[in-house]
């Protein structure tokens, strides 16, 4: 679950390794293109870290955060 | 050409739109797996920074990372 800090949406993400960490980015990447709302995000070997939030509302986490929140959890289940 | 700045090779790449960078990190990631060297890398929508150090040199700049950054730089000639 992604949790709200600082008007973000954020949550780290481990992986076995970076094969497993970069095929959870590319998911991700397909609905944050599907959804036209895209993560910030950074990634190293076997961690990803997520932040969203709303540039266009001024930074602020809305329901757009929210529904691509909720398919990230998703993707992990 | 990424720099060398901080014991890290660094550089920022603007793409033309999200799917353009992401496809860009898809190509560094395989080569990053191909070398078994890993960028510590970000991405928010167009732009993609990479940053490149040897963390078992003890988080110094070694061939390993001249030698990433070559080929990175190779894929956007």
């Amino acid at each position: 679950m992604l949790k709200e800090e600082d008007n973000k949406l954020k949550r780290t993400f481990k992986f076995k390794d970076f094969q497993e960490a970069f095929a959870f980015m590319t998911r991700v990447a397909f609905l944050a293109e599907a959804k036209n709302h895209h993560p910030d995000w950074s990634n190293s070997y076997d961690t990803v870290e997520i932040e969203l939030t709303s540039h266009d509302a001024g930074n602020k986490v809305t329901k757009k955060d929210h529904d691509l929140a909720n398919a990230i959890d998703k993707i992990i289940l």
